[in-house]
């Protein structure tokens, strides 16, 4: 079997070649005699592992020293009760509404203090960013929330909200390390790596120092609290260890590539190769133009029918997993860092032939 | 380099039947054109993996249609606060404490309620299993906790306790499938999979049906709800996907094995080697003889710098990671499903040679 081009929403594609060296040393890491997933998360191995990853990404987001990077468990959805437990002194956060998760992470937060809807997006089905250049703020809230990449309906902030000195906390899931992003304007940018980065299981945190603290109102479980990660660089207890050495390959994989500049200028090029294409046919892009996300290109033919159909004659062109999300409909190709142009060709391709026999 | 004996207590040795499938499908899981890792959650060919990790289980453990499945992150850690968060409707449990993990796991309860240590075995440094089978119960205490094998002191209950009536919540990290357990006499049986099952990042919870709901007096984060995750089959978010594929392995290599009454035999053959050896020679076995641990056995030269020259000179046998912890010193060989009785005779061969050498 040839290796698909799997367009799916995550867990995706990882470089071939990271891939490809997972697998050479799947039974003897660096003459260890052992797989890392043998390995004691207290080795000095895998110590080495955790570290050389922590300051990979360090270096390639160029991440200012009071920043701290943590990995964590939970996922995303985890981190939803985490923000506010961590966060939420005053019991108040402002929350922009651009789609499921964000959403989500809202009504998590809601269960533990007063949210505000600061914007949303929803009254148009999330097919825009609304304007955040000049939110209503409540001084005393404890942060600003965004879902700054929204996989279900492609979308994505191309200007950062201006949170009136409030800390910017972001779920960059599904735009992380897809290019490069100014991290002294976030208080807090977390991402379950299964997207962009590696191994579903973790989920990389970085989190200005001042906001790290033992104190809450609330009895927070000690492995949600982001100090106890801080606190043990991520060892308090056995982390998923796979996931970091995966990670840690692809950090070092992007570094090979030219680092984030060079990541966005290729993702740039897949992305409008798709969307020069879909702004010329008679599909529907259903994203709003000016905040269409990189990462996930949505669109639809108009019918239901054609749209499953593109969905399963697109398996036979080895375009695999191009179904949209539920709350969307139509189709959804999840193009991360690891999706070659190749790809993008293909599924253009496969696009036009369609559209030749179904949409004219 | 030849693969190593690894007597790490965790993350430990894996079969090398399952490491090299594992390397083997590494890049194209069964024709699918991809790795596990890169596999949708939500797609059929992972679905399956799920499902049948879940199933054969269920089959290896005969556990009754009464308990749910959950794999869930965070770690043993992570359930020490979901134990009381779940369980804990009057806000009272009785902790048995018998080494740091059950110490931990009663630590964090005791941010959420009244705990009772029931009983415990501090007062001989943990080296020994109190005996439990008329404790004083507060009948309306929600559940009595144990950690059943303790990885750091080496020893293990041979019977349960008498309960009387209540939910018995078991840790089974370090003997989790090494040995036949009759789950209807617990009400909770949970275990980190890093040490006798897979990839470290997940932990694998059996849960009687009667004890999963949404009644809580606290906050509880969506995540820690093991109902949350009863609901969607582990499928809230995204799981340790590649922890929960090869964990799967590791039950189907557990059935050609012969099932749990064979790995027993096993576990017992492979312990006894060593047990009788080191009763026989000068060095001191920590752990009280009625109480020893299959899976982690301690042992001490009864000299500390002796113990250090062992743990090196052990790494040029191809013996490694077998100190102990520093809560005991010594050393500690954790011999799991994974390790080869070769394994254990060549590291009986090293101690009788360094006994000659330094004991005599």
């Amino acid at each position: 079997m040839e290796r698909v081009y799997n367009f799916s929403a995550g867990p995706a594609m990882l470089p071939i070649e990271v891939l490809t060296e997972v697998q050479k040393e799947l039974l003897d890491y660096n003459n260890t005699g052992m797989s890392v997933m043998e390995m004691s998360h207290r080795s000095k191995p895998f110590e080495e592992i955790l570290n050389n990853a922590i300051s990979d990404l360090k270096e390639i987001m160029n991440i200012p020293d009071n920043y701290k990077v943590i990995f964590v468990q939970g996922g995303a959805s985890q981190q939803f009760a985490a923000v506010p437990l961590n966060l939420m002194h005053n019991r108040k956060a402002e929350y922009i509404l651009t789609g499921e998760f964000s959403t989500k992470a809202y009504k998590e937060a809601l269960r533990f203090g007063e949210c505000y809807v600061t914007a949303s997006s929803k009254d148009r089905s999330f097919s825009y960013i609304p304007d955040c250049s000049n939110l209503e703020i409540h001084p005393d809230s404890d942060y600003v929330y965004i879902c700054e990449n929204n996989t279900i309906y492609g979308t994505k902030f191309k200007q950062l909200p201006d949170t009136k000195g409030l800390p910017l906390v972001a779920d960059q899931s599904s735009c992380f390390l897809s290019e490069p992003v100014d991290v002294s304007k976030y208080g807090v940018i977390y991402a379950g790596v299964q997207k962009n980065v590696g191994p579903a299981g973790m989920v990389v945190a970085i989190i200005r120092e001042d906001l790290i603290s033992d104190d809450s109102p609330f009895l927070v479980p000690t492995m949600l609290k982001w100090k106890t990660q801080v606190d043990a660089n991520s060892l308090y207890n056995t982390p998923n260890t796979f996931s970091i050495y995966v990670c840690g390959k692809v950090f070092k994989w992007i570094k090979n590539q030219g680092g984030l500049q060079a990541m966005k200028q290729k993702n740039l090029a897949k992305a409008n190769i798709l969307y020069d294409y879909l702004d010329s046919s008679n599909y529907i892009a259903t994203a709003e133009p000016n905040c269409r996300s990189m990462m996930n290109v949505t669109f639809r033919t108009g019918n239901e029918d054609l749209d499953a159909k593109f969905v399963n004659e697109a398996k036979n062109y080895n375009l695999i997993s191009i179904k949209g999300h539920r709350a969307v409909g139509g189709m959804r190709a999840s193009i991360y860092n690891a999706m070659p142009v190749e790809g993008i060709k293909n599924l253009v391709e496969f696009m036009k032939e369609f559209e030749a026999r179904y949409l004219k």
